[in-house]
């Protein structure tokens, strides 16, 4: 039996129906670029029948040129109607996709109680449709809906729809948990019985993560003899998700022995990971598997050494494997080993016992308890510890800002403003500024005064901004963190932040960081 | 073989390794609290050695009285000593825990590498440390660091060393993937070898969730014979996390016939995982399997439409029977289906062709488009819907706003200090208050000047703040969504939201929006 497993990506259709996703056609076609170069085998574009925006896609489709192949989706046609009138099934043969993915449905009780019908009638519905883009082209993968359940309740009426579907010419058997709710070991037992009965046809799956076991699930179904696997890169999906592509395909190719995608594309896997959750705004969930910022982050003390001594014994892969990398995460519970290792990069300690090293530790745990949180704030982390020890000039004061938010009856809009008196030795200007809202303004103020003297500051943009409520019980008198992350040529990418019950203090700490720790690069 | 699964909740020890989480000791005694109320059978406390915080949460142990038996957390002892002498041992043996769990080595390459010893000294410390502790009366589980790799490499060595620790009287085996890596197939063959070659000695689990296989992995070695199983209630933990409770117990309760913690208990979860979410200051992801908060939300028109079918089309149980419950979701896919369901709630349609019910499936649209998500804030969809309608009264209007946040130089504090003009059938009242922040300062302007005309207003308290950068890229302009949850004695609990790229603006349409809410639902 090979051991190539075919990929499919179904962000765009199954993906879509996550809480808070909302793609524009923009969007679905950045997803299937990236998708593509990533060397995902079939990305699933969305449904050309129910949803205009798909429609639209689809017209566009034709000049996007990509090695993946793009598939449509849709569904067997309506009970007690010909497929060739059948609109979902028309909409299908027009999308300009040769690949498709048909849905039927294969769980007598399904049959029963939501399309309400028999079972003679619903094989009927998969023969006709399922035979119709056969005879027209068409690639075609059934997607056998509630397939385990099904299987459960009724296996010979189940069995029977994919038996009906093999003779309609269907290309792949995608056996579907729609509900989420088959446990590793039924799973394994199943899919070995459909791939024994239909030795001569691709068998897929296709898991929901309502019971957490959607990667276990796909695993355990290669290992039955499953060819196809469908998934979202991410794992996003309607209620707890669809199974994670990312999750999957690095144990698929590195533990398990398969070939999956390019080993090349799995090397930069965060990188598209975090392309595709930046075009659906979202955030990577930080403790993902393989793919999450904390995947390989270390915070115990006794963990850390262990790592330092020996990677394999809190790291089961080397995270460049994945294009990610070690974190060793500073904290009070992390120890003086941390501590000698991050900080180690700005001062040299003179040993384990060093004072600047309890120094350092203490100054942290000030921090913490006030709601700082140092682990992904590299740059005011530096210049924590440079300003412990005097190493960090003072390239400007800001004597004063004030910050205006102000709204009038009948006027269309707010109007946010800022003013500022900076002093750069003993010099000072006096700036003001409008903005989309008080921190944009402040920014604003801030540079026009800091660039008459540093007119470097030109070169550094800001590209992230994050708030992070740290105990919302406090309600709108809440502590606030903002993380903000500045780019420039010169030095790349930095995070520095701030924290304040003041969402407009917190702000101006992070940006005041974010101007010294540019100068302290660019300026020496 | 007996069906009762014993639980212990390590939120407090590996919990508390994961990045982001730090715990003062009255965190921890309110998570044990929450947890022995829930009927988790042991909870770790912590390590008395390592950590001066722990210690005193041991001192301050001996007051609390809970159903729970609480654990101690060490390590055997170090290489070449006696046991009795060994600092961590005694921390163990004067921790006032009878239940202590003993971290060991049982994979010979760990021994070699990281403990940089021989396998016959590191039988010795297994057997001193577990036999003294015996000795002493406690009832001991022995952690079996790395069983796992140990095993797959050599499985001799690894065995011998589960024996040893039996000899010494050790109560429970708990054998460790301590750096996740293990496939759910090689789980099942190893825990039953185990189980069969020490058939009196209970056989624990404890699984990282690196691959994403830490809730296959804990069951199936239910399956094949363990019989206690440790992970935290949330699923956090370092790295990718550990083992989560939560997404455990009802597997193992309701779909696998086990006997866990109380069915009274499980039917609360959500509750229980909230509140230990409350005390980490982190928030459940919403899309965790049982207690998420998108767990059991339905969006596509389809899904919604099979639902209200039949429930078990798309729920594998009732999410009543884990406390939480369905929410189907609004957006531009969701389709009438779900308007009518919803929107139904405050106004009649007219069967589903109802023109009303595209008037509303547009202005969400609409909202959709600049950025307002209406799913998590049911409160400002009601509005939006009765207002569209011309159904709410408008109490009052807001002339003017201003808000200023100043600092000068020397300045211990910034300050944040609001006025209002507020109009109320045409008498103004002009109200100003200062502020923790602006946002604060502008909600105490508010509510001086309403309460003149609306003293119930003095019953509605802000119980939660968020703010979440809708579009991140755009730096400090960016867009920005607000959520306030306001509480009442008179109608309890309810969720508003505000977008603008201005933060003090979109709070400004939050807390209106719950003013004005709360005062429809009291004032009539």
């Amino acid at each position: 039996m090979t051991r190539s497993v075919e990929i499919l990506d179904t962000t765009l259709r199954d993906g879509a129906q996550a809480e808070g996703i909302s793609f524009t056609v923009e969007d679905k076609l950045s997803i299937i670029n990236i998708l593509s170069s990533l060397g995902i085998h079939i990305i699933e574009c969305g449904n050309p029948y129910s949803n205009p925006k798909d429609r639209e896609l689809f017209e566009r489709l034709e000049d996007v040129h990509c090695s993946s192949s793009l598939a449509a989706f849709g569904s067997t046609r309506k009970k007690y109607s010909s497929a060739e009138e059948d609109k979902a099934v028309n909409a299908l043969l027009t999308s300009g996709c040769r690949a498709v993915c048909v849905v039927g449905k294969t769980s007598l009780s399904q049959v029963r109680t939501v399309l309400e019908t028999d079972g003679e009638e619903n094989l009927r519905m998969i023969y006709d449709s399922l035979s119709l883009l056969k005879e027209r082209g068409h690639k075609v993968y059934f997607d056998c809906e509630h397939f385990f359940d099904g299987y459960k309740e009724d296996r010979i009426y189940s069995m029977k729809a994919l038996e009906c579907a093999v003779s309609a010419g269907a290309d792949c058997l995608v056996l579907c948990d729609t509900n989420g709710s088959s446990l590793t070991n039924e799973v394994y037992d199943i899919v070995k019985h459909v791939v024994t009965t239909f030795p001569e046809t691709m068998i897929g799956v296709h898991f929901h993560n309502d019971l957490g076991l959607s990667t276990a699930n796909t695993l355990t179904s290669v290992s039955a003899g499953a060819r196809h696997i469908q998934g979202t890169l991410l794992g996003f999906g309607e209620r707890c998700g669809n199974a994670s592509l990312a999750e999957i395909i690095p144990t698929l190719t590195y533990k398990m022995g398969y070939d999956t995608i390019p080993v090349s594309s799995i090397q930069n896997l965060c990188d598209y990971a975090k392309a595709v959750a930046r075009v659906c705004e979202t955030e990577i969930n930080r403790s993902s598997p393989y793919i999450g910022e904390a995947a390989f982050s270390h915070k115990g003390g006794m963990h850390i050494d262990g790592v330092l001594k020996n990677t394999s014994a809190f790291e089961h892969i080397s995270p460049e494997m994945v294009g990610n990398r070690r974190n060793l995460l500073l904290s009070e519970v992390s120890g003086k080993g941390a501590v000698l290792e991050k900080a180690g990069k700005f001062i040299s300690f003179d040993g384990k016992n060093d004072e600047k090293a309890a120094k350092v530790l203490y100054a942290i745990k000030e921090k913490e308890l006030s709601g700082y949180q140092y682990e992904n704030a590299e740059a005011s982390f530096e210049l924590l510890v440079k300003n412990l020890f005097g190493m960090v000039k003072e390239y400007f004061t800001v004597e004063l800002y004030r910050v205006m938010g102000e709204k009038t009856v009948g006027a269309e809009k707010n109007i946010a403003s800022a003013m500022v008196k900076v002093n750069v030795g003993g010099n000072t200007e006096f700036a003001a500024a409008e903005g989309n809202g008080p921190v944009n303004a402040l920014d604003g103020a801030l540079r026009r005064g800091l660039e008459v003297f540093f007119p470097s500051l030109k070169g550094l943009r800001l590209t992230d901004y994050r708030v992070r409520v740290v105990n919302p019980d406090g309600a709108t008198a809440s502590t606030v963190r903002v993380n903000l992350t500045s780019q420039s040529d010169k030095i790349g990418s930095f995070t520095t932040l701030g924290v304040s019950t003041d969402v407009i203090d917190a702000s101006f700490n992070a940006l005041y960081d974010s101007y010294i720790y540019y100068l302290s690069k660019v300026e020496e």
